[in-house]
């Protein structure tokens, strides 16, 4: 039961998320094609963000089916994550409207940077919590991608200055990464099950 | 217990989104009858758009009651579909601003199109997800509806630079379609469960 | 499991209404006392129609306990009703800001009539679903409530153009009949569990 | 079941409260770091409401947890506490645009003080629905946080007009007091179990 609770409270936080940043979308003055154009960095740059969000949701949803009992530990570091995540918003819109500007595309990444390890501290947390023959950790493995986003996002980060579109392209390629769900866990799950 | 993590997260976001619509009613500035007509094109299009989450959600609502596991796949058909949805609240409000003006009624239909496409996308994930004897695709047999509702939308988008009031007309059209729940699917249910 | 879905989407909509309303209160410019004066009247009709709210939720979750099994009809006489409960923040923040205005106390009247009328559906739909002795319709009884709450909506509204502090005392006065649980369902569901 | 659904709603409400806060982070006009350091204390006064508000879920979570059965006058006593955690993203947005001013301090105070009474009120409220036995009455044993923190926010209130910082710092005090999470009510429900 606790644990339910926990996921139906993380749904909620994310999916009032995913969905406020829509509201960044502002309906423009004018019903023309044209007054629709501008609005473009804001759409695509809420697409990845939506897709994103769409991946933490994802991957979250299977990290704590592998997650057995609920700690107080394990509630505030979901709090953690959910906090990077509530600022997804802010800088998607902030991103779209100055067109994926450079001092706008390095704070996006600082906010993913953030969340990345605000997971990962999430995901040690529930591991701690399970002892030496934790399901999760077995499940988590060698964790190239969790390893490799930070490092990517870090990049971006620095990149961003120069050239704010190769930081922008590496937001996607750790969104590509990530979108094809973790096969590991999923076998390690059915095995279980099995 | 995957799958009801999956309708609570859907629920949450068509809440969420049939209910941020309304934010577009603007309260408007003095108290007599005459500041709230000129709402009457804002507030139809809600209208519009409610009855058609209403739908969504119905079906939504009866397809996963037909869906036995939750992959990968169906979880991003899944979000695919919830980020067409996203979109409703936009186009709504730009539909209702423009007095159901030509462009904004055929970006109306394109949203829906994308929508509909989308859910035609989960159905089919889950039909493949459940093999050759598929609960699913006997629950939806020849689904006339399903392919009726985006040539009907396709239509619209087509002859909204010519008459918009036709375009609106269609989109009432398929509402009325869809708002009687599909009679196939309860029954192939009522009937498994007896 | 049908239900449990129902009452959760019902759950999320009023849950974001109720929350959604807030936002009419608007931060105001300015750190002295003064500035949150001017404040008292969206305050005040905050407050009714949280309570308000607050009894549409309770009443729900009592009704929906009583049900035993979701039609098409239950469906969409429940998205009814929840149309007209997302009309509350609307109707809510213009009551407020014009300071309870003739006609804004009126249209306050039409949103609580027509959600309360839209209840009325819901119940019978439900009571009708479950056939001559229908668990619902015993609870319900006389109902002596939901019949007296329609008739003071309408005297509210036709009071309101020559006495509106008359129309929004008799709207506190519908708000405390409600704000005692309703017994005798409590009682006939327990005498069921007995 | 009926608890479920109080705690769904209450869920969703914090959920909703948490994540509409930061909607008070406007997104600003330019793209340099210049225009990102005026909303330090939006932000600050966020990540203090966001920990308060995960304090109140996190015990909300705890409290319900030890509540057997729920009467009218616990969905009642719930729906108070929501009423004043709805006013916190009012007050944040207030208290960060005034750069922690004296009278928005506060302000501050005042809701958290209410808060804290409500849900005190809600505790005894769930203490004498379970008779002289209670389980929450002895999870809860002496609570000298319940008790300590409306004196601090009291003090805060009182010294606001003369030492603003002071106040913030008695906030932020009380704010790590309640982030350990109760090891007695965890202690008294894990032997329950045991």
């Amino acid at each position: 039961m606790h644990k339910s609770r926990l996921e139906a409270f993380s749904d909620g936080v994310i999916a009032i998320i995913i969905t406020i940043m829509v509201l960044e979308l502002k309906v423009p003055h004018g019903d023309t094609v044209s007054v629709l154009t501008p609005l473009w960095p804001v759409a695509l740059s809420y697409v990845l963000s939506f897709v994103y969000l769409g991946i933490y949701w994802n991957n979250h949803h299977h990290m704590l089916h592998a997650c057995t009992r609920v700690t107080g530990g394990i509630l505030w570091a979901n709090l953690h994550l959910l906090f990077w995540l509530s600022l997804v918003p802010f800088v998607t819109g902030w991103l779209g409207e100055n067109h994926f500007a450079s001092v706008p595309a390095a704070v996006y990444g600082v906010v993913m940077l953030m969340a990345a390890i605000a997971y990962y501290i999430l995901q040690q947390t529930i591991i701690a919590s399970q002892g030496p023959d934790s399901l999760l950790k077995k499940a988590v493995g060698g964790d190239w991608k969790g390893k490799a986003s930070p490092v990517l996002y870090l990049l971006a980060i620095l990149i961003a200055p120069f050239g704010r579109y190769v930081s922008m392209a590496l937001y996607v390629v750790v969104a590509l990464i990530w979108l094809v769900p973790d096969p590991r866990i999923e076998r390690t799950l059915s095995s279980k099950d099995a």
